[in-house]
């Protein structure tokens, strides 16, 4: 297992600010990992609204089965989610959802709650059964230790193969009144589902309804995690949840569109835009990250989806890794996202450096100053595909030498 | 460039039968390729019968515009195709399809047919322009070199990256009378747009209209070229053509459901899957073969998709590298192919060994022989979705250093 830190991790783990309402611990469970805390209780003050949004495997893991219940079309009450990392209880049959229920009913007797109203994740290897019945016995000690201020604590104890801990925090208000968004996630390969799915718990003390905190999740979630791609593959276990405590006490808001949201709005998504680039900068043997605008597509769907072909394209990402300003496998790439594009109008940048326009190379290209570019840590490509004005805008990384020593090696 | 043949190579160059009707030659044209046959011709006699299927790819190159438009939707006749390796004549704006119709004018000339009953193939760089008229100038000495027995060496002519000539041939017969199938191909990763783009090109000696062929080639290429995958990535240029000579004096066939075409599509088949097999074995960087069997899928066509899901995952394909036999991957998958599938139905062998029944792990599962097939150069993976009776094989090749070390090279 490499354990190098990315060379493209920040330099200072993140100051996590806490939210009213809002307690953490971590345990060391010794389950898979030994030695390091992997398990890690999150607590929801009485009243706590709860949003969430999952993989669309259709092979999901039972704790997502088990989440995805309760938030079934209408909104819910949280007061707690216990994570476990090492293991995924993925594909783990019958006793994967009989293990979810046992800790969910041993959490709502910790926290004298109702057990749905305890949230469930899993991350780690598939298919090994999980031992529900030692983790449950860390449940007096978890309850013991929560603290406010435990968020960076718990963004470690969710750690696989992720070479640094992952959390954001961001401030703003509803009318007049200060609010908090901090969250944390974990996952480095978009998935290697015997270790590095995403997982991600964002919470807030605004007072919003589940309904609405839904629409707002639902829609964070497309710019920020729905716009990243490490490998393509999509995990057992996926799980993006949003808690509101409701501690702040601002005035009411009735409508997702009413103007005094849009500040929390804005801190919403930078919170979900840092997790999601803290996770591709993070990506599996990533040495490059890479930002792809794509402008002139016949919707912003399309834009998406034609940001995610070239994303998700290995001669795109390996061109990439080796420095080449290979605009030629671009163009392959858009051509096969099998979204509209005109290819005697499309353009690509590189660095901000024309490269092809109207179908061809421009006349007298230079190459020097974009090869310079693509030497850097920090890639930009812009592809306009000029059938439109869709716009989206993607992030992804290189494909290199350490994807495949990491994920071409035996488990242990 | 890596020059070291695929170890899936096969131990000899393939005997290719003559096909009654056909001419081919080939030249060196010191365009990118230096002092190696990089053009080649095949001449048909007047009356033969031509069908294609070509790329899906939205940004096609001026050859495929070429050849698509004079295909579109009804029958054709050829008289010749002109295939030119090192110089794709992609992304090269207007002046792509002005040489195109520059060549063709000059093949129609040399031959004594119209410049639309000849046919055109490029491979390599994309965005430079062809250099048409040097090209058209080793028209006079193709046509003089024209010989039946070339086949080999126009499977030579139009390589690329690939490391070894692909051809295959079949005999079968038409209502008592012998016929050929001759085919060569290219490629060797499903597509690097400045190298690799797939080529294919299958010629017979039965008599069978241009309409009845299109429907026989379409349907022999959905079980071969369009059931592989190397890297997932699409050419902007991958050709395959089937001509007819008819030189084969059969009874008159009057539709594509007559018995007596029986053993055809079997030699047919057996050609367009040796060709398609032979390119996997080509992949980039691939040290394994993979067979992939998906059965109990709710159709045919999911069943493909299933299959290519598996086939294209960047995880599947890098354990396989690593002869680990994850079929926690292999769930993740099928998960995200967004076909119907039943988790706690889903089975998977690999090997012939059952490695997960049910939803989960089989009892006692025992690793041994399966990490001993793993460590083979020939993988079967089955995998039954519980929920229909669809099937469909498709083939690929695992993920390696090798990939990253020939697509993260610069451009020479």
């Amino acid at each position: 297992m490499a354990t190098k830190v990315s060379p493209l991790a920040p330099a200072a783990p993140p100051t996590l600010r806490p939210v009213a309402g809002v307690r953490l611990a971590t345990a060391v469970s010794n389950t898979r990992y030994k030695g390091r805390p992997d398990l890690c209780l999150m607590a929801f003050s009485p009243g706590t609204q709860l949003a969430g949004v999952f993989t669309r495997s259709l092979c999901p893991s039972a704790p997502v089965d088990w989440c995805k219940a309760i938030l079934a079309g209408k909104a819910a009450k949280a007061r707690a989610v216990l994570v476990n990392a090492g293991n995924a209880n993925a594909f783990t049959g019958k006793a994967g959802a009989t293990a979810v229920r046992a800790l969910a009913e041993a959490a709502a007797k910790a926290l004298g709650c109702r057990a749905r109203e305890t949230l469930h994740a899993s991350t780690g290897v598939i298919g090994v059964p999980l031992p529900h019945e030692a983790l449950a016995g860390f449940l007096p000690a978890l309850m013991r230790d929560l603290q406010a201020d435990n968020w960076l604590a718990a963004a470690r104890a969710i750690m696989t193969t992720d070479t640094y801990a992952k959390g954001a925090s961001a401030t703003a208000e509803i009318a007049g009144v200060p609010v908090t968004v901090t969250g944390i996630a974990k996952g480095s390969g978009m998935i290697a589902p015997d270790m590095a799915t995403l997982l991600a718990f964002v919470a807030t003390d605004a007072a919003l309804p589940g309904a609405m905190l839904q629409a707002l999740l639902r829609k964070g979630a497309e710019a920020s995690f729905n716009a990243i791609t490490v490998d393509g593959d999509t995990s057992t276990s996926d799980t993006l949840l949003l808690a509101a405590t409701g501690q702040a006490r601002h005035a009411r808001i009735t409508s997702a569109g009413d103007p005094k949201l849009r500040d929390f709005k804005r801190a919403l998504a930078q919170v979900l835009t840092e997790l999601a680039l803290l996770v591709v900068q993070d990506g599996e043997g990533a040495q490059k990250l890479v930002t792809l605008d794509i402008s002139g597509a016949a919707s912003k769907a399309a834009a998406r989806r034609i940001g995610l072909a070239v994303a998700n394209s290995p001669l795109v990402k390996t061109a990439i890794a080796g420095a080449d300003a290979n605009w030629g496998r671009i163009v392959m790439a858009v051509g096969k996202a099998g979204e509209k594009a005109d290819r005697d109008r499309l353009s690509i940048k590189i660095g901000g450096v024309e490269v092809a326009a109207k179908g061809a190379v421009v006349p007298g290209y230079d190459e020097a100053p974009v090869a310079r570019h693509m030497q850097g840590r920090e890639i930009l490509i812009e592809i306009d595909v000029g059938v439109g004005s869709g716009k989206a805008r993607v992030w992804t990384c290189d494909l290199t030498h350490g994807y495949i020593d990491i994920n071409a090696d035996y488990r242990s």
